[in-house]
């Protein structure tokens, strides 16, 4: 496959002759080619206009027919597996088996869109029968249905080029929804971007649906993504990276004429607690499994435990020890992007002000272009809750030990948090039962409460929420990661008293589809009258 | 029942010696007493405090606990329904009729809540098993259902001063989810605010739940609203008003260090569009119930239909004819507030400037106190989408005719509206058959679309939607009205790998409750294991 540089303004693509900009390998600094142009001001009036003209059919495509372009574009996926890992790799750093298993998390995560979209019932179909003689007013049939929003915005996120990119939750949710996406390109992995928007744009082909179900937009700076989400024909927003970014977009999306619905998953620093019995069995093998933890994917986890309570326990002490000494023979990581790089370097430093650093890689201050030492810090409760630089995030291998006064302090500790996307505990049964406070209050703070193991890892299912209060996402309501994701970018309409065959079909007498409805009041797949 | 003019901080009654305002009788121009005096910033803060301290005992509260309240809310509200409806109608001048009607729609309402938490399936539990064996990386358990997003502030709107206000949709939908609510009381109706709140705290009291699950605070201006709607402790906003006063409180919400959900129902001008066999078949008939439904409440309905959209067919002329007739011969209607009254003689001299004013009630001149004369408008579609003053709501009783060229247009017509909360299409069977796309163009401008039948009837049920596309709603996403109205003041949360015993009822292996659930995507009530 030839790599153009140029953004798909639906199966169009753009023009411009000049490169603005282009993959960096951040394990070498090479420059990797082609050379990528930007999004002119009329491509993405173009972009828009497609996928405001694409926003009625394909609405109106039947779940069956959403599903086939999902399950499609995975096959193209599929097909391009090989050097859409190689050229993720090169742009990213990113080991080929993450990349892999990124690879099937999209793939995978559009195979289960599609099968909601096969059974139907998602749509939450609600059916209130006509009640032509109740006293003193008649009810009159009432139907509801989840119908689209219209063109979302979905900005990709530098950390997972695959996973949370251009067929990521955010795209794969919306066009399950029925929902045409306007993508902008994170401009750290724009081949990657190219080749599977490639395969997109060929499997709406092939369903023959309309081109502006998708366009993929590159450009620099912040032009591009302000003009997209200022449309007047947009209708939501989704995004993944800093809490500044998604702010801006917050506010940016809440300022329009007409606000619309902006999610973005933001940042978390995941509060761990360790709890007494479980230390004690194991404390070595437990700070072993948490180093691995903070330094996956260098560190570069949305979910990383970043805060570790703890406090004077058997196996404290021999815990604390390994984990300096883990940290302190660890290599440097490669990072994503060198703008990565320079910010852990700086935040670092300012964290070092603010808590002891207890433990560093060797040769820290000789680490490769775009990589990072391992770093370490602690501090107290008391100290930690009197500075609030110390939750914040900083991406990177690195993490905060807070030592706390007691375990009865944790409680006072969790309350005290912002939001997050998770919280975790680690104890034995007797440890957990003993913590029924903490983990309702940790309830009240991030959008997954976890016992016994490490937050990295985000399952796509039904039952995923990945989300949480802010700052971790714009809105607690909803995840970014799971079938649920989906609700984001649809709203309940209701039919009153249409004649049944004007009806969508999941809400016709004769329930077509076979998908589970609530009529009056019970939840039923069969037919009516 | 005494009433004392001071607002309810929990189960403790505000003080303050002065009387700030009183009641009016709109239909006479009395004063009613007592006066009513305004909570103080102390007053306001401790509302808040007792409902951030009550959060999590409400929301640890069973189904079963909250269905129990909200029973006996309208169990209370019955008892005192003879003073309670007096009251309202001097204070609102609307009949004992429709405030009986009131009455039974908001008892009705909470006990259509307290019958979905008593089954309990609507918190969407979902439950993905453990796979331990699956390649390449064993899948946890992980549960998640909805949880209650913490406390709600409920502003009471002036047009139904029962069944949108202080026991109204948003706080029994608030008090289903298990949210303590601050009520700001509208100061059209104090004293019916107070007969409520009785009740409300009475139940409370008696289901020995905690104090702070309901306040009610007094308050003229915007400072009570504003100091409530940026409070960090509260976590969500629902109003019903106007749409400046709405837009003001999404800016606010938007505003805050951390932005909260703010469901504001605005303004709706209520799209009507008339088909030809229809008309033809009877066209005074339909006249006179036109007329009926935008006089109905005399024109204070949300849901009034404003916009009737005609073109010359069959039966045109003596449709048009006759509802001027009826018009002309109208007698003057009360209104709620001598600011309604006074809005509604600006707006409609506004209006007579840039559509033809075609008819309007004899002796308009001389309307009583706080009464407005009907009048009926008349433009063309060419000279309605030029003049977007046009398209904006007018309170009382007035609508306006868009004559449009043919029955093509009627899908342009429609393509060009802003959101709103209902669409409504009068037709024959064979009318509404040729309607389909303008059907599905209203299904993305409108919450609700209806046949054949006036938008003013919101039925509290489980399929209905009222709400809309901006500026009809804040969020086209979520409903007002309707046990879908319990979705906007939750949040789902995910527990993973937790304890069986350690997981909220809704989730556990047994499933106790015997509630529907998503077990690795297939819906069953059956346990676990």
């Amino acid at each position: 496959m030839e790599l153009t540089g140029r953004s798909f303004i639906g199966r169009q693509r753009g023009a411009g002759e000049s490169a603005a900009f282009y993959g960096i390998n951040p394990l070498t600094g090479a420059r990797l080619e082609p050379g990528y142009a930007e999004a002119g001001d009329d491509e993405i009036e173009r972009a828009v206009q497609l996928a405001a003209q694409a926003a009625a059919p394909f609405a109106a495509a039947s779940g069956k027919q959403r599903a086939a372009l999902l399950r499609r574009i995975a096959a193209n996926l599929d097909a391009v597996a090989e050097p859409l890992v190689e050229r993720a790799h090169a742009e990213s750093g990113l080991s080929l088996q993450r990349l892999q298993g990124e690879t099937a998390r999209i793939t995978g995560q559009l195979r289960l869109f599609a099968s909601i979209l096969e059974d139907g019932s998602w749509v939450r179909a609600r059916i209130d029968t006509a009640l032509p003689d109740r006293k003193p007013m008649p009810r009159p049939a009432l139907r509801s249905l989840l119908r689209p929003l219209g063109p979302v915005v979905v900005f990709g996120a530098s950390n997972f080029p695959l996973a949370f990119s251009t067929a990521g939750g955010d795209t794969a949710a919306a066009l399950a929804a029925g929902c045409p996406v306007i993508f902008k390109a994170h401009p750290a992995h724009p081949a990657t971007g190219e080749i599977v928007a490639v395969a997109i744009q060929q499997a709406i082909a092939a369903e023959q649906l309309p081109e502006g179900v998708f366009s993929l937009l590159y450009g620099l700076g912040n032009k591009l993504g302000l003009t997209l989400v200022l449309h007047p024909a947009v209708q939501a927003v989704a995004f993944t990276g800093s809490q500044r970014g998604g702010r801006a977009l917050m506010d940016l999306a809440a300022s329009r004429p007409q606000p619309i619905p902006c999610f973005t998953e933001m940042s978390s620093v995941n509060p761990l607690f360790v709890l007494p019995e479980l230390l004690a069995a194991d404390p070595e093998g437990f700070a072993q499994n948490l180093f691995a933890s903070f330094t996956l994917g260098s560190g570069q986890f949305c979910t990383k435990p970043g805060l570790i309570f703890w406090t004077k326990m058997t196996g404290a002490e021999a815990f604390v020890a390994h984990l300096k000494k883990l940290v302190a023979n660890a290599a440097p990581l490669p990072l994503l992007t060198p703008g990565i790089a320079q910010a852990y370097t700086q935040l670092t430093g300012e964290r070092a002000k603010q808590a002891a650093r207890v433990a560093e890689a060797k040769n820290s201050g000789e680490a490769p272009f775009c990589h990072a030492a391992p770093h370490l810090y602690s501090t107290t409760l008391a100290d930690f809750q009197a500075r609030p630089a110390l939750a914040e995030e900083i991406f990177g291998p690195t993490t905060l030990l807070i030592e706390c006064p007691d375990l009865a302090s944790y409680v006072r500790a969790a309350g005290a948090l912002d939001g997050q996307l998770t919280a975790t505990l680690f104890g034995t049964e007797a440890d957990l039962a003993a913590q029924r406070e903490l983990i309702d209050v940790l309830a009240t703070k991030a959008g997954r409460v976890i016992a016994n193991a490490f937050p990295t890892g985000v399952e796509v299912s039904h039952a995923m929420v990945h989300g949480g209060p802010y700052p971790a996402a714009s809105d607690a309501r909803f995840t970014s990661v799971g079938t649920r994701a989906i609700d984001r970018f649809v709203r309940p309409v209701c039919y009153q008293s249409l004649p049944d065959a004007l009806l969508p079909a999941e809400l016709q007498d004769a329930n077509p589809l076979g998908i589970l409805r609530l009529v009056d009041g019970k939840e039923t797949r069969a037919a009516i009258g």
